[in-house]
């Protein structure tokens, strides 16, 4: 019996209404010579220029308004190093509440710099997992502040749906949507507003070959644990969620992986072509497109680029 | 007496109309972090997303298509080893007839085969200014091609003069309109929009303090050399010709200039907070505001971001 409950259509509809009035509607751009390369009309949907720099924001945003006031008085709280932590000190403070950060100690200076320039409290912790839930867990107890996990939750999965939901709007029929997946939070949300809004469009997931745990989960039918994940995409170092498998088993069509080199000559590509900053975990669709030029010619594909937090004093190129 | 043709608004009227199915209209992009830094409200217009990756594709578009049958039969050609080359080979493309274009030995691969991409023929040369006239000499004597000068011709001012309209166009009411100087192209078609669409809105223009001929030649009345120029700014080691200094002495209200270390920091902040790729050059009149906050305070201020041919191997920070 599936007991988890998987949002619906109308829940991405009130996410959409609850943050649009706090997120960037970002545009969607194409590229004459990325489009001749690939042999595709391919849109991309530029959420590297949303607030805080990536996706993540809308989820954040989402589950930051969903709180009741009494809730919300306490504040909220994740662990993160990423573009999660980001999101949501930035969507805390657009409610006026506290966001209480757990980071590594080996953060980069240029993300904690991100968070507490939101005005979010960050506490320090060991680089493990298990410190950070530990750290985790006692701020939360310490302050009530309400865990806002970054995707393994209901309605940052519905903020990450509008995305794809605004994609749709601006290009018409797609015949591809394509994600990149880490935690499965962006991929959950998208192809539940892909199969609400079409008819017929696939949803691929792409994934780096080194962390390809969604991957082996989504052939194998059973969620895999992560094998030493290491690739230049750091926003996909994580796992799927059971609630993120649960809805990546039911509507998303393949998952497809892409070599460290492809993942760094889409990003390249973009960069050069597009005069536009992603992050490396950002190319990895088109890397998927680089590497199966047949799979993929003649179509007309959706692509979210998630972030632009990419780090200038260290490029992989 | 002046003898000197200076463009009319009817002229920028025509150019528009000319090029306006060929050239890309760029968006106008804000930033809320740079504008608090700033204390401004500052509209960027995204030249840097126009074909070739720069604003020169307008002047150099124009300039093709204003050729009659005739002329343009036996093709155009120019020296250089920057945008002006791409542009111009390009334009020529668009409308299926040859561009000869003179490189120096010494200009850089990328630009290299960014030319010859889009199928020019390309001559090489020493990387003096006699040996590039010379070689130039000798490929219109030979073609009858039509030489397009990067700057210093009318067609082509009228051409960069679109940018600036379709800035105002755009954005309403600004305070100021700020562009980098080199040859002053850009600034002279941008003067006549202002002076044409506004009333009371400024021209100041910006130049590496390390390339000041410009600067130089408004403040004293009279054309400067220029003085061993070297900047990382490498789209601006041009002079002014009689043509542009006339305009812009007509026009323009000022000339500010700015340091080396202040054009970095405004082009890191571009990519950082814009998430978008600009060229050195495209960040001088953001690094005059920079380090001189309070003449810019409380003002709106539209700055055409030249171009995004940024030497992803060779950056400055």
């Amino acid at each position: 019996m599936d007991l988890i409950k998987i949002p619906q259509w109308k829940d991405v509809l009130r996410a959409h209404e609850r943050i649009g009035g706090w997120i960037h509607r970002t545009p969607v751009f194409t590229c004459r010579t990325i489009n001749d390369i690939t042999g595709n009309r391919i849109f991309f949907k530029c959420e590297n220029f949303q607030k805080a720099g990536a996706f993540k924001f809308r989820g954040a945003s989402n589950a930051v308004l969903a709180l009741d006031n009494a809730l919300a008085e306490n504040g909220v709280a994740t662990h993160s190093s990423g573009n999660h932590a980001a999101a949501l000190a930035l969507a805390a403070r657009n409610r006026s509440i506290r966001a209480h950060i757990v980071m590594p100690e080996t953060a980069p200076r240029v993300k904690r710099e991100a968070v507490s320039s939101y005005g979010a409290d960050i506490s320090f912790c060991a680089s493990t997992l298990e410190a950070r839930e530990c750290a985790l867990e006692e701020v939360v107890k310490r302050t009530g502040a309400t865990f806002v996990h970054p995707y393994d939750n209901f309605d940052v999965i519905c903020g990450q749906a509008t995305a794809a939901k605004e994609l749709l709007e601006n290009t018409g029929h797609l015949d591809v949507v394509m994600v990149p997946v880490g935690g499965g939070g962006l991929l959950s949300g998208t192809a539940i507003s892909v199969v609400n809004m079409t008819q017929g469009t696939r949803v691929i997931a792409a994934e780096p070959k080194n962390a390809d745990d969604a991957c082996r989960s989504f052939k194998t039918g059973v969620l895999q644990p992560p094998l030493k994940p290491n690739t230049v995409a750091d926003g996909l170092l994580t796992s799927l969620s059971s609630l993120t498998f649960g809805i990546i088993r039911r509507y998303v069509n393949d998952i497809s992986c892409a070599g460290e080199e492809s993942i760094i000559k889409a990003m390249r590509l973009i960069w050069e072509r597009m005069k536009i900053i992603v992050e490396p975990s950002a190319a990895v669709p088109l890397a998927v497109i680089l590497e199966n030029p047949r799979l993929f010619r003649g179509n007309r594909i959706g692509i979210i680029l998630t972030g632009g937090n990419a780090d200038l004093d260290n490029l992989p190129f």
